[in-house]
């Protein structure tokens, strides 16, 4: 396949981009050492991760990520004070509460790696991992969980919640984000299998 | 690639559990004919599918699938006083309104095979569509778009949000079904450049 040909030339083109992004202190914190080590292997690199989140979102309407805005985000379980301190900068649109699992995007040389990596994904809890696009440039597979929340707070400057409403979502929250957190930490152990 | 060897007698098994699912009422009326188009190419057949549900679901927890019980299951646009009827039935633990996006699996001969099939998924608005495994028996694509809805409504035999809450998120969940049946429908007509 030519992905596997042009391998070290993507290889080398992801880690100066993984540098760049390091030092603009646009990666997320906790997933460091995993990408780090992901990149150790010789037949494999990254290209792009987010370590999972907590966020309360606003945006014109459902879905519409182009004009969504975050008054809150946060890669760690959530205290509900501070979701009521995130829900109060709300003005416009739908606002929404998101759960998002951990996603990381890996290159692989050949597709017998890629497929070694995709399984070991899923034998670590990551269910929804897969085969995201293979072209002639690279071969990519996607680490990701079933963890997802899409909860709808309120609308045009109200809130249409009850704080015990929002109490529970956020426990419901921090239950996924715990859960997430272990599978992201069995995977981290179990990268050296590769 | 062993899989594409195993081709034909995977094809062939997959045919006659469809026929069976089909005769007992089991396979979503609305995409039996994509399935009839898919499984008359003769490089592809479908080994499981769901056209996309807008649900009202009864669990202990967010997520556990095994003790979760329907009580109202629509493959297209439900009405308000519809919800309101099915989530009348709740007794106990958490019940959910949810939306989950059509999803289609379908095994490839080869893996250019496979990636064409993925790509016409992704062009025509299914972004989550995929690879989702290769094994020695078959290489399965995954064909599954964005849309998704998880809303909290009760607990314990209790309804935690208001009727003008439900209508907004009836209006929302609507909403997504109507985009992913454009989705389908566009698909279906694509399966021909196949």
């Amino acid at each position: 396949m030519r992905f596997t040909e042009n391998f070290e030339r993507a290889k080398k083109e992801a880690l100066i981009s993984l540098e760049i992004a390091l030092r603009r202190g646009e990666v997320d914190e906790d997933i460091i050492p995993l990408l780090k080590k992901i990149n150790e292997k010789p037949n494999y690199f990254t290209t792009s991760s987010c370590s999972g989140r907590i966020s309360i979102m606003e945006m014109p309407d459902f879905g519409d990520k182009v004009n969504a805005k975050w008054l809150g985000k946060w890669h760690r379980e959530v205290s509900l004070d501070e979701v009521l301190e995130a829900i109060r900068k709300h003005r416009e649109g739908q606002l929404w509460l998101l759960v998002r699992s951990p996603i990381l995007h890996v290159g692989a040389r050949t597709l017998e790696d890629g497929i070694k990596l995709l399984n070991l994904g899923v034998s670590c809890g990551f269910k929804y991992s897969n085969i995201k696009s293979i072209s002639d440039r690279k071969l990519i597979v996607e680490i990701r969980s079933t963890e997802r929340l899409d909860a709808l707070l309120g609308e045009n400057g109200e809130i249409l919640v009850s704080d015990d409403y929002m109490r529970k979502l956020v426990e419901i929250a921090n239950a996924q984000v715990r859960r997430f957190k272990r599978k992201l930490k069995r995977f981290e152990e179990r990268i050296e299998e590769l």
